[in-house]
């Protein structure tokens, strides 16, 4: 109920206006997003955005722009909605030690994982029921392919850590090769899978181990606990333990919440300080996982990258092995790329 | 390990001392904390501070200090240990309407509550463990009687709501009274006796409603879950819904961690800004709550503020009723003085 002339579908009209110092973006398609956040930094508008590809694909740029024009770029809502997470990290943890940060970041898979386990449907129909609801898109690859949850893992680890890897070379496999037999031997272990989004420094040097993967997590820890389409976050540290953030992940309330909270630090010119740095990780290579690796009678199946069986177990139907594997070679194995093999990290 | 000469034990060195800038003060000793944290101020060093004791009797002349002699206040350590409650309510909730602030903000009362749950204890037996183990004070008056909870609620509504009611105002009891009978009621409706510190706007104008009652909380829930020497606090607002945060609330290190956090922040001068301003509430005497109210057989008990009763049971050793009543009622009511009752809350 705004007046007309306060609306226009043309960018330019608001990028012109030199009466205007602030630009929100809110829109779907991330190229787009990006040309209009580019050029309002350039005009010296300071930008809040929820864009999570957007700002995973053109951080440092965009940093160095807001930088370079004096002016701030805020994005909270890219991230687990209304959960501060960013702030926080930026602001809070800016001087304990890190040692991990790992959560539950997508709202519709986990809303489809925690179908698939109170229901014991298998994926597809969870799916369906999950789009039915609206808490998931009609094309679903962003979400359930985990590429929703490594653009918002690559913001979490550089305001962290002060590093991340590029999104691509995260080591990220989604949710649509989970099968039933999978969440049944969770259970017999009181655990439930869950899409966690993980970093941790590697043990080399300007190395990080980021990993967005099914995971196994103990029902009654804080994660297992985070169910439907929230979202969760732990963030360890040295000193204060562990921390765990709990809300809506998104929805246009939540993404609101978050979105005024940023207009609002904008009173008094409130910029990320990065105080940890704006580098680049190498995706570590030498640290192991601990994964469990299921799939179907007659897959094709080559384990030769898993070392130190631990379990290995030869079903009728399906069969699995649990052992570890190093990020290097788990990163290039088929095992991430094969639809019908499951993967799921078992936390050390 | 640091060198000696760094160490004085009287405070006039420090407070003299014109190439100091800042004092941390982390003594036990509320009035004397009182009086160096206000010279401090005088003495233009900005003071961060874990004591919330201090912080909550003489907050309003404190921050009016800090103002007048443009330097920081900060006490992020004195509320809820390593959560970063304060930080949060007061940059990242400062524009959305907070509707409630509920927690579990005393370690020691959740550690006893804890194990009067799960190992069917009576209080003293659960008292005493929790002594034994570091958990609680060998005078734990100031923990199991709410007071502790009472001052941090006072902090926590400052920020949430930008008044307060006098803490001696807040209606409170400890758990003393809890009987292993209450925890049987609780767990028959899957519910947990948690101590929570609680406060929302009142129906009139300037009003607060702001308790520390025991209460019964579903063992499912977010609050429920937060056992043992944990905190956990849950944010309720009109857009984001409800943003939860834990972790543990009090030791050595996740105090650190929460006074280093606030140290890092004066290197940008960080304040807190108190957009919501420093105001009092009065304590609301017109809103409702539902309570539990149970007493050994023999005791004198006055129920006459208790409307509206919904259970009433008479047991050979022990009766309840569970009815509502007024907060202005209860506040003077023998129920909450006589340690020979249990007042249990039901959250409507």
């Amino acid at each position: 109920n705004a007046p007309d002339f306060l609306f226009t579908t043309q960018a330019e009209h608001v990028l012109d206006d030199e009466d205007i110092n602030l630009v929100v973006e809110l829109i779907d398609d991330a190229e787009a997003a990006y040309l209009i956040v580019k050029q309002a930094l350039e005009a010296k508008k300071s930008v809040v955005t929820a864009n999570k590809k957007m700002v995973a694909e053109h951080l440092e740029e965009l940093i160095a722009l807001s930088k370079t024009n004096g002016v701030s770029l805020l994005y909270e809502a890219a991230v687990c909605g209304s959960i501060p997470i960013i702030r926080n990290l930026e602001e809070y943890f800016d001087n304990d030690l890190l040692t991990h940060v790992s959560g539950i970041v997508n709202g519709s898979t986990n809303y489809i994982l925690s179908k698939m386990h109170q229901e014991e449907q298998p994926y597809q129909e969870a799916l369906r029921d999950a789009q039915v609801k609206g808490f998931a898109e009609s094309n679903p690859a962003m979400d359930v392919e985990g590429y929703d949850a490594a653009y918002k893992l690559s913001i979490i680890s550089l305001h962290a850590f002060g590093s991340r890897v590029p999104t691509q070379d995260i080591i990220r496999k989604g949710i649509a090769s989970i099968h039933p037999f999978d969440f049944q031997y969770a259970r017999e272990k009181n655990s439930v899978i869950k899409l966690v989004a993980s970093c941790s420094l590697g043990s080399l040097q300007d190395t990080g181990v980021l990993t967005v993967l099914p995971t196994f997590v103990s029902q009654s820890d804080s994660l297992g606990l985070t169910i439907n389409e929230y979202n969760g976050v732990l963030v360890g540290s040295t000193l204060a333990d562990e921390q765990f953030f709990h809300g809506k992940g998104a929805g246009r309330y939540p993404t609101s919440s978050a979105v005024l909270s940023d207009i609002s630090a904008l009173q008094y010119d409130y910029q990320y300080a990065y105080k940890k740095g704006v580098g680049v990780f190498n995706q570590s290579k030498d640290d192991y996982l601990t994964v469990y690796v299921a799939f179907d009678h007659g897959v094709d199946i080559n384990l030769s990258g898993l070392e130190d069986l631990q379990e290995r177990f030869i079903g009728k139907h399906r069969s699995y092995v649990i052992g570890r594997i190093s990020c290097g070679n788990l990163r290039v194995s088929d095992l991430l790329q094969n639809p019908r093999i499951s993967v799921v990290r078992i936390p050390d």
